[in-house]
């Protein structure tokens, strides 16, 4: 008999491992990879992917244009698929994320996009996937197979892998990184205090996640997460959206799940916080022990790892968080109802 | 004594007039922006925008992607406001898309644009605004004063605009517009049957919008103007994204409000309906007559609009929708709780 959620507890255990298997073993791809990158000299870096996949798409967004100083954009791939637009793509580095590498519309993406001149890179947990194929450029995540529908360690991973690539194109060796494995073990180490204020939220039909800059890409995920495990409406804004106009619908009766990590994301949030105790929100937080004290609960993030990297942290608890609701409210995060782990869409 | 809605409600019908105004005596605007855009050859179109005018924005990227055969993408200002990103933008065109054209993190990224070599252009319904003042080109979408919170004609009027010059620029005279406003009378007749249907949404606590290609910006709106007005949970996806996770959390229990218009991006939601089916969703749809009459509610749009432009008339039922809900509920969508009508983020 298969215990609910069991595959899915087991592979957010992992995600530690998974990153140093890729901050080793898997290193030299990076080499390789910002090499050819930085011949290529692209002039903007657009990104396709889908569900939590998009999410590490969006933290690449803010990797791109705030460290290496170029544009970056989500790629909507029915624009390329369904519609057959062709746009010049000459001085483009177009990045395919999944972690199957299996989704036709990213694969066709792909490759009408090396056709019209683009640098192309597949970023799977999946070597010899058909994105993997398509794409001039691969990087293996490194995670091993993921088998809960919902993800988690793939999806740190290819988090960790966007940060290696773009710190090698600034001519950083990702050194920062390495203090991440041991700060995930403390985070995992709270496993149980997670699943105490996971009772909080039993009964929630709706919540609201929010942060902002590299931390956005973490209320995304949260949100997703939830969703697919615990069947329950779980929206995300940036903080700035989230005041213009979705705020109406906040009240006592919708928890808010923020981020608030040290640095320039979480001091953004400063301005959406106020707004949020103005309107009676229960706030429960992920970020540093100040912001957390001020909240109504929430999990602490280790210290010693800066804002670029934070997000990988940061997910940690909200994984943990759709774990133990999914389970609470009867559900099975590791198949949940109308899922499939590899969702093929045109 | 103020009737609740009294302001939307007059707001959503000056539509045809508004566009009408903007296709005549706006009309010479589009000429000197299109030929400066021209002259200037971009290689990407971004797009800086909040709230309502983020999904004109993102309208914007649709036809700039399929019809002007550049890549587009949506700016997340915070990258240039808050982290102070300096990206070389020398074949951007950046533009920004304000209904009021005063938030101050708007204006700061498209000075930060400019001095980084973009092209930029303001659409404003406020000309002089400090967001017109910072942009190169400025386009007045000549919406008329919108006092109503939640914005409905400055809506449809930036993305007449946005329509007007990628139509310049691929050398039309915007003539598929004409059509626009007589078939919007059409469905502002129809009133009373929107307010008829909100009715069966009087009790939701939560819904999904969806759609794909082009009306994925009809979603989104519609999901924001429930949001602001009828304070209840509206979640939009795209449809392809729906299937990647989110479906989980739809059941009898949960609307989904879908766009499924003829064209490209309604053939595409084929793939989508039939697993809405499958959970038992209700569905309720705005789009083509045979596509309502296989839904369980909805409004048909009128004949004569192709796909590029039809994301004008669809949002119209769902503002009807979202005013009548509103008031059903109690509330007074020209006065949410919680919000003002100039959000000013940074």
């Amino acid at each position: 008999m298969t215990v609910p959620g069991a595959q899915m507890a087991a592979e957010i255990i992992e995600q530690p491992a998974a990153w140093r298997r890729l901050l080793t073993e898997g290193r030299e791809q990076f080499d390789s990879v910002a090499r050819r990158i930085a011949e290529f000299d692209p002039s903007l870096v657009l990104f396709v992917a889908r569900g939590t996949s998009d999410h590490a798409a969006l933290y690449g967004k803010y990797l791109t244009e705030i460290i290496a100083h170029l544009p970056g954009g989500l790629v909507s791939p029915s624009t390329m698929t369904a519609y057959g637009a062709r746009p010049a793509l000459d001085r483009v580095l177009m990045i395919g994320v999944s972690q199957s590498g299996g989704s036709p519309d990213l694969v066709q993406s792909l490759d009408v996009a090396r056709g019209q001149g683009a640098l192309t890179l597949a970023i799977t947990n999946q070597p010899g996937s058909p994105l993997a194929t398509a794409a001039e450029l691969e990087i293996d995540v490194l995670a091993g197979p993921e088998r809960a529908v919902a993800a988690t360690k793939s999806y740190t991973a290819q988090l960790l892998a966007l940060y290696l690539i773009v710190d090698r194109l600034r001519g950083g060796a990702g050194s920062a990184a390495e203090a991440l494995p041991d700060a995930a073990e403390q985070l995992l180490a709270g496993d149980a205090a997670v699943r105490d204020l996971a009772k909080r939220y039993r009964f929630v039909s709706r919540l609201v996640t929010t942060a902002r800059g590299y931390s956005y890409a973490t209320a995304r995920e949260a949100a997703l997460k939830l969703m697919e495990t615990s069947y329950l409406g779980a929206q995300a804004f940036s903080g700035a959206d989230l005041l213009h106009g979705p705020l109406a619908m906040i009240d006592s009766q919708v928890p808010v799940l923020t981020v608030v990590a040290d640095g320039v994301g979480g001091e953004a949030m400063q301005q959406v916080l106020p707004r949020l105790a103005e309107v009676g929100a229960d706030v429960f937080c992920v970020g540093s022990p100040a912001a957390v004290a001020a909240a109504d609960a929430g999990v602490a993030l280790p210290p010693g790892v800066g804002e670029e990297l934070s997000p990988l942290l940061e997910i940690i608890p909200f994984q943990q968080l759709a774990l133990h609701l999914a389970v609470a409210r009867g559900g099975d995060p590791d198949a949940p109802r109308g899922l499939k782990k590899l969702t093929e869409t045109l």
